[in-house]
């Protein structure tokens, strides 16, 4: 129980009619700097509570009246004053030490408060003229929060200094150490909700201290806002013994320490201290790993900042309490019809004294003005929030250096992802200050084995004799937590870097709705003209649907595609290169291209090769194109189409079948790099148009499709073609076996025996051979069968099959 | 670092030619009952081992051939000895106490391990009688595994005694307490790995300690299996000082036991004295909560197993060390065309001298055999770890004494999901001891507030005197963690018990992947006979994207739908109620289903009724039909397509203006509340047949279909209907803006306006007039946005409309 909780209940403490929250004006604090900060932080909150509340008379220059409220009240009062106190205080800390601080609000809902700090550092303004910093300037800013065309209840990507969206939560402290990594002079000042702590990404996020390299990488500085309640009930973490909650964070690795005085000059004085402190620790572990060749992992400090929920606000409301309540969640008042609610608004907003903190104007007082920190160390304006302003452009090697010699298609085999991870490697070498790989441990099994020949796995546990490449400064960032890996790359981008993030394909989906957050941020940065684009979110999805013979049912899932689909088409390509040389130039393309998810499925299993570096290249550029060396010159009697490198492969394997069956029969085969070159183009930049996609694939010519994902994806992203009807796709359906390779396939009809039998069956010139050579492909079928339950690896025939002409 | 690292490092140990782990036997344990678990403990390691490499020469009555050996090694060693330790220990445990206990194998590819216990105990010759214990059935044991039609690699729904599957990480601590919950008898041994213990979801599932209740649910007792490596480094729990991950330990409430000696009979001997000190522990902290009324947070025990990673294999392969080093994660050997691999795998495997374990037909000893507990002790066949078997189905309440009285459609407004809460209240009150509800905090959110009537927020931390609803006993599950919620009631269902899970529908993403789990576990299961259905997992999907205008885009996606529907047909059913009495018939049907994911989306705002309880009951049963009461008699002009409530109310809205504004137009309205009706009959169990679908949908009239998800998802449903070309499909686009409830439909036109200008324009017969029309909707717009731009509010004809007819 923090010492505010008892507050009201003292006998003779007003409950009705209720008020605001009974501090009395002379516990401000003595230090007359922390006096300025209590004066920041009341006009913080007043205009937080403005902006929930009302469309006019902003400055309250007359009652409130009933008129003046927000008709739908929308915004979120709980966390919003532990948020304006915490940005108050980290401005002095920023004005006494010039300090280079970006702001995290992690709890959700926390829109009013970095609003209300951006506009009063006069960000705000810069970037959105019409909300001046006069009276009109405060009525637009009122009236525009949770409202028709206005901004969120949530930090956005329409809120200046911020790089984290406070909608889902749990991802705060990742995207804090991610903005920190390779940023030696930033500290990332990060605010953790103690409903945000339940959350198992955050949970784990406290271990990335084990991950941050003090003389490389920035600090990051976690203040937990222990006020104590969610929307309906208490927190975890509030509710165990001080003792267990000192243990637990010291178990995680930090030190510590708290802010919960039972007053309101006690919480300045006390967390003045402690951010003092604080401060003073980051510097001297920095000054130690960087002056001496101690490279022992610090016990960073954190802060516990102990305040009511809802603090300064209505401390009772109809005779409930709300201050230091999940009452205060959302809005402490909310029915104006009931009796005395206008009234105790009015007392709430003027017990911050606006006469005090706005001249005539509206303007905040000059000596309120002067408190914020200057130019790019305003937090509303840091750059490192903003991080496509300080993005360099990546020292990319040539892929032509890294090509696999094709001379003839299927001549060579190659591991299309161990030859990625050539050119990554040169990525990293050429770029050791801006860009890293993450891989929740999967690094050296998705074959980037290489990178490791010019960096470690960075660590900053123990390191024994035994390890391999492992060290506190090693730039491969490998932990078991999809969710750290994807968190620590939004937050390295976001802050102006560059990364790649390689995974299980089938495992993605563990973060499926953190990249569905970031696509949303990023579609929304893109209508901000002040927002400049960063670099990519590039994912590697390897080790994939169609090799988890082994791995079994539960690896087996493509359907990320099918989720990335559905995103918005201004931010999200997906990219399915046939082999190693159209992998490289994908992964070129990636690394230069600003503001999107790209998402690259590629398996690391030898695989033959087909197209030499300048064919990939052209190839790519297209996006889908006719393979003329597979094909017969003409009009088709069939399409075989393809995407993805196991489709690829079965598809020319089932043309080599036709070709010996009925060499008659005229083929054409098109293959499919950039998927989104199937989406119609009114519906995506990529789109082929009309013209050009009949030309591909014909307009009546039936297309065999053999895809990487789910039919069903095809299906959908060709619908609105003129000849969608001729489309017969073969792809992933469940199954949920154990088997070969090769077996994977043909259990989803994916191998050459039935994409060559649909052919057959579809061409009407071959409609009497068809029954016969469905019947050869049926025979060849059950050999299989037979052959790998007894012999547990697929036919000679199959695992050697070369391609020919 | 452990005290095993250092054995291969002092001079003299073998290094080349490879060998097995150097313990010598004289270090077996003295006591008789540990040699007796020594001794199940090495054949369960040989049983192992055997799945892994050998297709033939089981008992090694001869060397081992080149032959012999599987030509693709797919398993993994590293796990497997130490959850082999760990079974065998926990056997002698049950036998000694007739402990009644089940067993989680946390740590991934811990198949071998689960399989070899099984078959040793007989309950895997009981289930898969071709898999006998004799030299024949070990012989099929080591074949199937990861082998073509055999089984994968993990824990897995074909293995004996599982609940839980190896494949994604994390969620093995949030199922066994899922599993313990309502189980007062139970003890959840739950093995964790040191690499699943780096994910979010296990970071937290720690916390779940403050959620049990030792008076009324059974034990968890975590074994956290620290083998110090991964893939391919080592572990962050294994690399920070003992004394962190102690205070770790204690902070997250528990109270750490260490396994941890230097040798074979030292690590037998700890671990048989804190297995029996936890036993003891549990039984004293439940005996103390079943017997007094003292209710404080028990520090429960959990041990930490320090061993080397691929215990008792190759201590060194080719000079690298293999044993206790992430190389052994996989299979120590593999290439067996090496010098001296074949006789180091000869050697390995008879270091469990096979020779004292089998009887000469290649039955296990009748030593060994009287180890395992007796039947339904015998961890790989209690019963609940085959919930099904335990299952009893729900007292349920009629859903007429919930209904809303709807005399006429429109006439009544309610809020759906508030009418739900209490019928689910009901439910709650006759189930007391096998139901529960789960949310991340959000139960009182989406309106299920009159659960709390009848029980409490189950809550094991402090409890103030201010708080609500709030006690140990409470049957209301909140965390803000939809990982834990969803994890939680798995393993709650998973052992035979009913639940439903509530969810913001944008955020239950966050658990994408786990649901994706938990549809192919269902699916595998349903292919085996043994294994009983459980109840379904139920999700109800609210404060949906139709009404996020105030929390805005990160609130806003419908895409688990789109999810949803991809999976396996057997096992996701997705429906859209559109009004309370559909909604309470939905639910009812859910409760009462087997074996699927039933999600259900549903509102929580007040909204106009549709449908008298008879009329939602037949509704419900047809899944899609036609509003007479909405609809002209025959052949209609355009078919009103609506699924979801939203969309069903615009709909209306829609006809209604249609009505007024081209009074001889026949329309047809047909509302879909189960969504795979459309689905074709070939794909989906309750796909609607071709001439069935037509009856509803017409063959060539247009459909303007409104829907509550992508469109996308319509269209991929319709594509192989004969009529699919005449759909038009209205739904949610990503948009971004923060705006009013019926704008939020008009930016995504599936308002009633532009529902109604796509109609005029499909039918022929209105061409001529349809510019007017779609002049006057143009119009209506164009006030809408002024309005809402100014007032904030919509429009009151917007609010306040009514159906009329």
């Amino acid at each position: 129980m923090n010492a505010f909780t008892s507050r009201n209940d003292v006998p003779g403490s007003i409950a009705m009619p209720d008020g605001p929250s009974q501090v009395p004006s002379d516990v401000e604090p003595a230090r007359p700097d922390l006096r300025a900060v209590d004066r920041w932080w009341r006009a913080a909150n007043y205009l937080s509570v403005g902006q929930i509340y009302l469309l006019d008379n902003p400055l309250l220059e007359r009652p409130i009246w009933r008129d003046d409220i927000k008709p739908r009240l929308l915004g979120h009062w709980g966390t919003t004053p532990g948020l304006n106190f915490v940005y108050a205080h980290l401005n002095r800390v920023i004005r006494q030490r010039d300090a280079n601080l970006i702001f995290m609000a992690g709890p959700g809902h926390g829109g009013p408060a970095v609003v209300a700090n951006a506009w009063l550092e006069g960000t705000y303004s810069e970037i959105y003229p019409a909300v001046t910093q006069d009276a009109q300037g405060v009525r637009r800013l009122f009236r525009q929060f949770s409202f028709p065309g206005g901004i969120p209840s949530h930090a956005s990507p329409d809120t200046p200094g911020s790089i984290h969206e406070g909608g889902e939560l749990g991802y705060a402290l990742s995207h804090a150490f991610g903005a920190a990594f390779d940023n030696p002079d930033l500290v990332v000042a990060c605010v953790v909700g103690d409903g945000e702590a339940e959350t198992g990404p955050l949970a784990t996020a406290w271990h990335s201290n084990k991950f941050l390299d003090p003389s490389r990488d920035g600090a990051v500085l976690p203040i937990l806002h222990l006020n104590g309640y969610k929307i309906a009930g208490p927190t975890v973490l509030s509710r165990i013994p001080r003792e267990e909650l000192t243990q637990l964070f010291r178990g995680y690795g930090w030190e510590p320490m708290y802010v919960d005085a039972g007053d309101r000059a006690g919480m300045h004085s006390q967390m003045a201290a402690v951010l003092d402190q604080a401060m003073d620790m980051i510097r001297q572990f920095q000054q130690r790993a960087r002056g001496t060749s101690d490279r022992a992992r610090p016990h960073w400090p954190m802060i516990v900042l102990v305040s009511p929920k809802g603090w300064t606000g209505p401390a009772t409301v109809d005779g409930l309490r709300v201050e230091d309540s999940w009452r205060s969640h959302q809005v402490p008042l909310s029915d104006f019809d009931a009796p005395g609610h206008l009234e105790c608004l009015d007392a709430w907003m003027r017990s911050y004294r606006p006469e005090e903190l706005f001249d005539g104007t509206g303007r905040p007082g000059a000596d309120l003005l002067a408190l914020a920190p200057q130019g790019g160390r305003r937090m509303s304006a840091n750059p490192h929030a903003n991080g496509g302003r300080l993005l360099r452009a990546l020292d990319l090697p040539d892929v032509r250096d890294h090509a696999v010699a094709v001379d003839r298609p299927g001549s060579v085999t190659a591991e299309a992802t161990r030859v990625q991870g050539g050119f990554i490697r040169e990525v990293v070498r050429r770029n050791m200050d801006c860009f890293r790989v993450f891989s929740p441990d999967e690094t050296a099994s998705n074959r980037w084995g290489a990178v490791l020949e010019v960096t470690d796995r960075c660590f900053m546990g123990r390191i024994e004799p035994t390890d391999d490449h492992l060290s506190p400064s090693g730039r491969v960032m490998e932990v078991l937590s999809e969710h750290q890996c994807e968190g620590w790359l939004e937050g390295y981008l976001l802050s102006g870097r560059h990364g790649f993030f390689s995974c299980y394909e089938a495992f993605i989906h563990v973060v499926a709705s953190m990249l569905i957050q970031h696509a949303k941020w990023l579609k929304v940065s893109r209508e901000l003209p002040w927002r400049v684009p960063v670099a990519s979110l590039n994912l590697l999805l390897t080790s994939h649907v169609w090799r988890q013979d082994h791995n079994g049912f539960s690896h087996q899932d493509p359907g990320v595609l099918d989720m990335l689909a559905s995103k918005s088409a201004d931010v999200v390509r997906l990219y399915l290169p046939p082999d190693a040389n159209t992998l490289l130039c994908i992964t070129d393309h990636c690394l230069r291209s600003r503001g999107l998810i790209n998402a690259v499925v590629a398996g690391k299993q030898p695989a033959p090769q087909w197209l030499s570096m300048e064919q990939a290249r052209a190839h790519c550029a297209a996006g889908a194109g006719v393979w003329d060396w597979a094909s017969d010159p003409g009009e088709p009697d069939v399409v075989m189409a393809c995407c993805g490198d196991v489709p690829t492969l079965e598809t020319l394997a089932a043309v080599q079948l036709l070709r010996q069956m009925a060499p008659d029969l005229k083929i054409r085969v098109v293959n499919v790099v950039d998927l989104m070159r199937l989406e119609s183009v009114d519906r995506h930049p990529h789109g082929l148009g009309g013209r050009a996609f009949i030309g591909l694939f014909t307009r009546r010519r039936p297309v065999i499709f053999a895809f990487h994902g789910y039919p069903s994806l095809i299906h959908r992203l060709v619908y609105s073609r003129a000849n969608h009807a001729h489309f017969h796709v073969h792809g992933f359906m469940e199954q949920g076996t154990t088997t070969t390779p090769f077996d994977m396939a043909v259990l989803n009809r994916l191998d050459r025996f039935h994409l060559a039998m649909n052919a057959v069956s579809r061409v009407p010139r071959l409609a009497k051979r068809a029954p016969a050579l469905r019947a050869m492909l049926e025979a060849r079928l059950a050999e299989h069968a037979t052959y790998i339950r007894q012999h547990g690896e697929d036919l000679p025939e199959i695992r050697k099959w070369q391609w020919t002409r």
